[in-house]
């Protein structure tokens, strides 16, 4: 599970459908399955990020896996070990799932196709890898668009038609890149605003044209925020970067909120029920207003964060049942 | 559970009751009871401690609690998210108990008041807040004093008219402040004894007029250590950080130790049978002398570790049964 | 389990063989065991390892026992306590084994004698200390040789007469200290070879003088790499740090490597079939060269670091079982 791009809607429904299941053990007195008992799932997050990592290891756990949590802090890597010798030494270990997250992208998929030459049978997970994907965090946001438009029977078909717009450093962000496939995958248009320092012309024309057939993906960019928003039936805003100043591409987070920050007299102009994503963690104020981060019908900030559980379950799940070490 | 000051006799009862049967459960050859299986136990140490957060997470596994621990250093809040988004991050992903300590006094209380108002049914465990409370400790000096007094039958109604000596910082403990609140409730004498500048004039008139029934609670300040040691039953000594010289506070250790470090001699003046407390970690030969500290027929420092675990078992018990994800 | 200087070849051969059940264990469909359920094991590593961290802890899950991590970083160290108050501090909350490693020698027996003192039937398995020893590495070592001499019936007895190479920095490595007692007392014949700033002259013959029976044991020591490697049936090559160039005991890595690098050429004038070996991490192109690394046929530093889980998994029960905190 490496990047949505070669994804297909069957696929992305599959583990919509399983997150629906998993969704149902979470609700239960006793929020645990035997699924991926003796399974090792082990952690690497390069880069840290204690919420990621907090909603793997809370989803593995759920299943009864163990979880190895590697810190590269402590690690053998400051000693001079390669990556991918370190993902041998989990691998030899027992490890039977890898969820990596790291600075530089491509990384998880270097580590899989070594994986894969040793006919490990080891499924890599990657948590976020430089620029270029964010794989779960976009199936996350998936899961949660399908449950709002029929919380009784989600499913990707729902999403057919519906017109998202994304706010913010798209350039610079994996999540955006994520969203961008599956979302136009399953037939939603998306709209892209952000400033031309973090939406350069052309980006998102560039994009479609990765994809096998990108006549089939609607996706707009704009260089202001009124016409994403227009008739929008949700909006994802996305996180600043501090950095961003320093590398001067933007002048002061002041003037990014006060051209493309959600307020509520800004969303006048989305479709009525519009709804608000955002991948956390925040910057009050900046991206979105305080009050409309609180407002519970209309933010899905926390459906997010909850339905993350269930979706990094349906992951380890899809890709764990079965692997013990015998196998 | 934030702060003693409201605690009644009957809650500290029902406390070290809980916290017996617990200390039985321990003695078991397999010290483990189903009893919060699916809870989800979130510890958030801003400031940090092993020693309470281990505490914490051996009693919530041996609970058969799922235990997330949350370290701020490598977390989102260097990134800008403000601690009642992360809190609300952690609710969302399904954490039903919050362990919180923090460097400043009341963030576990706005926490609890975020999420009572969400009504998530979440339960704060106050581990310590700047210079206000650390109530779980004193719940397990209170256990420990009750043990001594009576190891077939504990009860906070032993400690009735008992003197029990506090040495040290005062101003600056919140394990003072709490075992004032609980020890006082009891029934107990509390005489205080610290240098004028961890001990200002006034200041145990001071806390017993924040309580609803002043005139009840025995608190007596001295300056110096023999007329709070004279006929005491029990001494808790207190930590003594080292940045209170840095403020000017004191001219050194050794000043310190030389007139309120407990030593065998300055225990001659106590009752027969007198025993010592600290809730760790020493400072050995300053508070206490060395020798004085592993002398088990004296030292209760090893039982305050001990039954903390039970008592933590039983917080967590009594705020988390019944709650998971479901309900 | 501190030292292996005074383990007798019934003991490694008694290490040998749980190992192999648990091997066994390993490779069912659910690889754990409920052998030490119950049993609290304290991970404390002063010196970082995450390597040895995770192997052991996972060896622990793999036995249903509970693992505490104790990480110094954010500890009570930090506020002026000493180790042996902090391992008492474990002690009294419920430890049954404890995992030290630490960067002075002696560490883990300091602590050990204070834990008999107090009759707490503790049991203290050294997991790297100083330039002392690292038992678990040199048992997991003998387990992968005897493995690999006889893949259905392991044994102590199978190294009688081989000769084991050892390549690098002798003098301040614990797990060259370590292997030649195991591998001596098994009757092997101990090659070792490195620069004479790293091997002193006269280190073979003081290290065997330490024994009771120096004259049994076989160590002989070379300046130069041929002679080490003559007719040699396993060659051990072991880490080198990088901080030895800079305390000027080496020139450079480049030198290193000219004269002590492994690669296929100089593995010629040892026996047919000959095997490598690493306790890593390993300095790719430095030790050993990068593509003898990756060779299964002669590399077995995967199936060290897989044996290591069995490995702990022995010592831990061998001195875990019946641990509970009732007894």
């Amino acid at each position: 599970m490496l990047s949505l791009a070669d994804f297909t809607l069957t696929e992305l429904e599959t583990v919509v459908q399983t997150a629906v299941s998993f969704r149902e053990v979470l609700s239960r007195r006793t929020p645990k399955v035997p699924a991926l008992q003796g399974v090792v799932v082990t952690t690497m997050f390069f880069e840290s990020s204690t919420r990621t990592r907090s909603s793997f290891e809370l989803a593995a756990k759920r299943l009864s896996a163990e979880v190895l949590n590697f810190t590269p802090g402590t690690s053998s890597l400051s000693k001079g070990e390669t990556i991918l010798d370190t993902a041998k030494t989990y691998l030899a270990m027992g490890a039977n799932l890898m969820v990596i997250r790291h600075q530089d992208s491509g990384v998880p998929q270097v580590i899989a196709r070594a994986m894969d030459q040793l006919n490990s049978g080891v499924g890599v997970l990657n948590a976020g890898d430089g620029l270029h994907a964010h794989p779960s965090q976009a199936l996350l946001d998936l899961f949660t668009l399908a449950l709002v438009l029929n919380p009784d029977n989600p499913s990707t078909s729902l999403l057919q038609g519906k017109k998202i717009a994304i706010i913010g450093d798209i350039l610079h962000s994996r999540v955006a890149r994520s969203n961008l496939w599956s979302l136009s995958t399953c037939g939603a248009e998306v709209h892209l605003a952000a400033p031309p320092t973090l939406l350069p012309p052309g980006f998102a024309e560039a994009f479609a044209n990765q994809s096998d057939r990108p006549g089939e993906r609607s996706i707009v960019q704009h260089s202001s925020l009124a016409p994403a928003l227009h008739q929008a039936d949700f909006v994802m805003a996305l996180r600043l970067q501090r950095e961003r100043m320093a590398q001067h591409l933007l002048p002061s987070l002041r003037e990014y909120q006060q051209h493309f920050g959600l307020t509520r007299d800004r969303l006048i102009c989305c479709r009525p029920g519009v709804r608000i994503l955002h991948p956390g963690p925040v910057n009050r104020g900046v991206e979105i207003s305080s009050d409309l981060m609180d407002d519970s019908s209309l933010s899905l900030i926390s459906d997010q964060v909850r339905n993350g559980v269930a979706v990094r379950m349906a992951l380890l799940y899809l890709m764990g049942v079965g692997k013990t070490a015998s196998e």
